[in-house]
């Protein structure tokens, strides 16, 4: 599952679901969590499942948020806010394996078993257990949430994310882990391009496939860093050739550009053909 | 329990433990362990006693720092050092949960099992299982020592703390899971107001509740660090008044100068004035 | 076993084998794994064996790089490649204990348990189980290996190392734990001192012992980067002595330039003179 960028809006506001669409995101999300108020739950399931329907029947890849498993909220959500056509759907706040037993269960009884699960770890319990909550069958994908994170922690959140750079490695380890996609925290300045920007190269760097996205400008900001530029897919095509040459030649090792190249370079550079030609390249390799 | 800081004095210092009630540090630690040379060890605790029940008498926040539990001067520390009035002790080296048993079947048996334990955490070891340390029940905070844990690596330390963001990070998230407060590690350049003020930024960022102090001038320095000042509460006072007032006409998200604002940063803001207003300021909430 | 550098050379490469000496390595590595194609695999096992055995016959410290446990070629490295006198096995991609049963009923069998064995941690797994690997009594050292991890966590390089500081940090503790040296990752920009100088100094300040070095002119800093210099020596050497009197007078705590000086930094101290002491320095303390 390709999932460069997820797209919120709240449940509450149907103006802002019905241009979800627009953007192009991998995955828009119809968001009944924190984004509607509690005596609007109702109204934000039903806007969920008809504007998402119509989102759904034109091509869109549509996810809703449901409350936390646990909440007075799930149950309801499950049943009533999820539209035909869904491709799956956000859980906030996992903290325990028993909440993805619940949650396996609930889409079990509702005829769901089908819908993708993004599981989101945003509390220390969360991250304490990323290992376990993203290799449970139920989760195909996660999301790291800074600053629920960060308000459960007693913690302030800062331009140089050091303060979750512990949290954020150990969710993209558990993610390699689990072989499931880990999607990386929201920028809340929502118009700091670069900003957005550079969080994306670092959750890039650490092995995330996208970003969380609460605007639509972010969308394409998204995916132009987590897809490779047509210089660096060909430099890496040049690199494998390079090396496969010298491999029948019979050396292991070349020099390109004063770096020593073996093994995992290669590696390296396969994955970036391979992500690049995603997007219709014209030499797909790896 | 707030800890903002813990000032500590050698045991063997009477001059200094004297005046260590002057700067109005959250909690003073007569430190019996590393301050006091093993041949002294007896006088050390005869000091914390008596002078440490007169600053307690006094209504400071008394603590003594006890050596290792499994060291030969444990028991008599426990016996002889802890005066009447104490708030509690302070454990260095803490790395096992048997040590922890073990202190609190001595204080059982003191019939101290009343204090507050400070466990500090400082070796491979003890970062390695501050989960399950933290989580003992004798215990009801922690701190990190990087010193000490730098020494048992065979690291370095150096003012970037990037050898220490892991452990350091490991164990807010262990004092997170634990519910207990944890403190963050020392500055020995004790004239280096701008090390321990940035410092004190970094470890409130990640969920620490304050610093240890060893040089009075510390204490008004992560007083500051640790408080929100006037203007950080009044704009999150007002962050949570205009949240409020949007929830109320059906939206669940703000936007305040160029922030998207939902349920975690109001969960941010309300914290920011519970501890604000801890120190008297007019209008406390959440 | 002191390790500050480890020298690589591809085992198809008799030219740089023959020179492998040279530098002055604490261990210098013929590999029949990344740099040697898969179908000159025997030709650089009979390289390994014939090469290193006359580089370990003058007196080098010679390793073998060994295919991963469980491929194809690894039965046959343990039976050809390792020549009389080599001091151990590098053995890469390492995720589960079970390998290492493996690997040492592999030794047993071929009478070669006299080996030392540096373990690779370089994949998700590895760095995830790091602390049971490394801990496992047939390996005497470990490696992280960045690009290899990187590589399979998807993630991208970077010079600021962020993106392996979480893994780079719990590999260094999992060898504390284990009471084995670990080195660093590669640096593959092989001509870049400063980038090399400034890796291996974080490198130290994190507790490793050394690093992997892959040209000869890394060995000389390496060696630079991991031996205290004679100012710091001399500074530690003061630093004792100034301690151990003030110790005698009845202090624990002492100032120095500033710093508040007490046990643990006395333990950085003598660790400082010890391993300037193992070059031939004069006064050799701790």
């Amino acid at each position: 599952m390709r999932l460069r960028s997820l797209l919120f809006a709240p449940a509450v506001r149907p103006d802002l679901i019905s241009k979800l669409g627009r953007p192009g995101a991998d995955g828009v999300v119809i968001d009944c969590e924190d984004a509607t108020p509690a005596h609007l739950k109702a109204d934000g399931r039903a806007n969920a499942r008809t504007l998402g329907g119509e989102l759904a029947a034109s091509g869109v890849s549509v996810f809703v948020r449901v409350n936390g498993v646990g909440t007075s909220w799930f149950d309801d959500d499950i049943a009533h806010a999820i539209p035909e056509g869904a491709r799956g759907i956000v859980v906030p706040m996992v903290e325990r394996p028993t909440q993805l037993g619940h949650l396996a269960a609930a889409l079990e009884q509702a005829g769901r078993r089908d819908l993708d699960v993004v599981a989101g770890l945003e509390t220390a319990s969360g991250v304490a257990d990323a290992r376990s909550l993203l290799s449970h069958p139920v989760v195909t994908a996660g999301y790291f949430g800074a600053e629920d994170f960060i308000a459960d922690m007693g913690g302030v959140r800062t331009r140089s994310n050091n303060e979750v750079l512990h949290a954020r490695s150990e969710v993209a380890l558990a993610g390699r882990l689990a072989s499931v996609p880990v999607l990386d925290q929201v920028v809340v300045e929502f118009r700091d391009a670069e900003r957005f920007t550079h969080e994306a190269a670092e959750a890039r760097a650490l092995g995330y496939a996208g970003k969380l996205c609460i605007h639509p400008g972010q969308v394409a900001l998204a995916h132009a860093a987590f897809t490779p530029t047509p210089e660096e897919a060909a430099a890496a095509r040049a690199l494998i050739a390079q090396y496969e040459a010298a491999e029948r030649d019979g050396s292991g090792v070349i020099v390109v550009e004063g770096r020593m190249i073996d093994g995992p370079l290669v590696v390296q550079a396969r994955r970036v053909v391979a992500s690049a030609g995603a997007d219709g390249a014209p030499e797909a390799g790896g």
